[in-house]
């Protein structure tokens, strides 16, 4: 089975991790959401593709869902008692990863080219790629105004109230270097179960439509998320949180959605938007959750292409 | 007694740090040397500064002459994984200190302002300043071409053989903020024991001519250097490197010259020079030494004006 999966951060690294497990490196490729990236104290940072490389190179922080395990803190500390914005915490590891990230892309490296040479010095076999190599920024349009989606996420904390979203230079974004071809080739596209808002739907945007079979994993179970704001952002705009509302919310994309045990009741629901559904086990607390959904993913796939 | 003394990295820092500890805030400016300052990995790095406000902070390693104590290399150890340059070593904590500088500098902040927040930061009470807020770049003309300072210093680690130096930028560099009131207030300026070549004639060009007493005290100990290629840098410029080179260098300019008990048998020669001589221990291992040294030179000072 040849699967291209989209991907946001957390949720979705997960499932990555648990596909990269199962399927070749040939017949696996992530497609990454840049929208969340952004400069700060002059470093290039992409929270969503440095999640997805860290878990897949198993060098992630299994506590907070960002960073790296085993990490030191000593320059965030000294940046600290230099008076330097501090509200988004960098490793030192990870900085390793931002400095030299942005060394490159100054050099004029695309990022596409920066992450496929990070992958291979990481161990990460599987082909990440950002969405696009060109900027896209998601701003989270709220009632306190305009912000840029980390300024929101991070510095304020999800707190203000969301009244949309939009992604600037998506008009001009082409999909990186080699989504195309994966898009092509592949026999089906996994969504993966990121937020539908900001995770996925600037993927979406920039690789246009897609034709092959899609498949979605619900980020939402019980009506909340794991992590992240993806519920709270559903209430602020009028929707009930559930897998229905994600189901709703790809509607014409899909081909399967996938939903947790927990909210079976919802799956005649589903069904009536013309899709298959899958019922299972969406929460991933081990390495063996995360094995077990994408085994179970491929396989509700193959017996419904 | 009022003092102005312009320094270097490593022997410079030394007695700069003995200095303050014997002097008041306000009778002591340090000037330093920003001819080696650099861009690394998108990084704006002042060796000389940065070790002179690490010295006097009491952060600075005892053992490398550079960087900051207890510090750690997760970073570093990283950007090597990723394929960066890596002939520059930049700690953790001492990584802070380059990122908040750069992102400063690039909000249009100068370097002096950025130092006396850092110092500021860090405690240092004694004002340290650049000797110019403006670039000015040492190249080492050597005989396998031009090389920028850190590139012949730690890169070519100070292999290729010397012809000349100069300083890039000098002409249009103003001395910073601060430096030319320091210059009219002090009674004395001290040369520190650092390089002549590279680390104290760019200081000089840039604040141009001194109408204070000025004392310098030898780098150059038994023909040798504590540390650093003073030394080389004389013998392949065809001079004899000894305390006598040093004072000749600085001729025209001294009132008075400092230097150590194993090179008495110059002191005579050094007084045909026309400048009074002090003979001491010079060498600086430990803090008392620094704080002896710097106590001598005063007085010494205190007696020849």
């Amino acid at each position: 089975m040849r699967i291209t999966a989209l991907a946001g951060g957390v949720g979705g690294a997960k499932l990555a991790h648990g596909l990269a497990q199962i399927l070749l490196p040939e017949n696996l490729t992530i497609i990454v959401n840049t929208g969340d990236d952004f400069e700060h104290l002059g470093l290039y940072i992409c929270p969503d593709l440095d999640t997805v490389c860290y878990t897949l190179a198993g060098m992630a922080n299994p506590e907070t869902g960002w960073g790296r395990a085993g990490e030191t803190w000593n320059a965030m500390t000294n940046l600290k008692r230099l008076g330097a914005p501090d509200w988004f915490n960098l490793g030192d590891s990870d900085l390793a990863t931002h400095i030299e990230r942005t060394r490159r892309l100054k050099e004029g490296q695309t990022l596409s080219q920066i992450m496929r040479d990070f992958c291979k010095a990481w161990g990460v076999k599987h082909a990440v790629l950002p969405m696009s190599d060109q900027p896209v920024r998601t701003i989270v349009e709220t009632e306190e105004g305009d912000l840029p989606f980390q300024e929101y996420f991070v510095h304020r904390r999800c707190e203000p109230r969301v009244q949309g979203f939009r992604f600037e230079g998506v008009g001009a974004a082409e999909p990186a270097c080699g989504a195309y071809e994966a898009l092509q080739s592949a026999e089906a596209v996994i969504i993966c179960p990121s937020n539908p808002w900001v995770s996925i739907d600037p993927i979406l945007r920039v690789i246009g439509e897609i034709d092959k079979p899609v498949f979605a994993v619900s980020p939402i179970i019980g009506g909340q998320t794991v992590k992240g704001p993806a519920a709270k952002m559903y209430r602020e705009l009028g929707i009930e949180p559930s897998a229905l509302a994600v189901a709703k919310h790809y509607r014409s994309l899909l081909t399967g959605f996938v939903m947790d045990s927990v909210d079976a009741q919802l799956a005649e629901e589903v069904q009536g938007l013309n899709m298959r559904v899958f019922v299972t086990n969406t929460l991933m607390k081990s390495l063996d959750d995360r094995m077990q959904l994408a085994k179970e993913v491929v396989r509700f796939i193959g017996e419904a292409i």
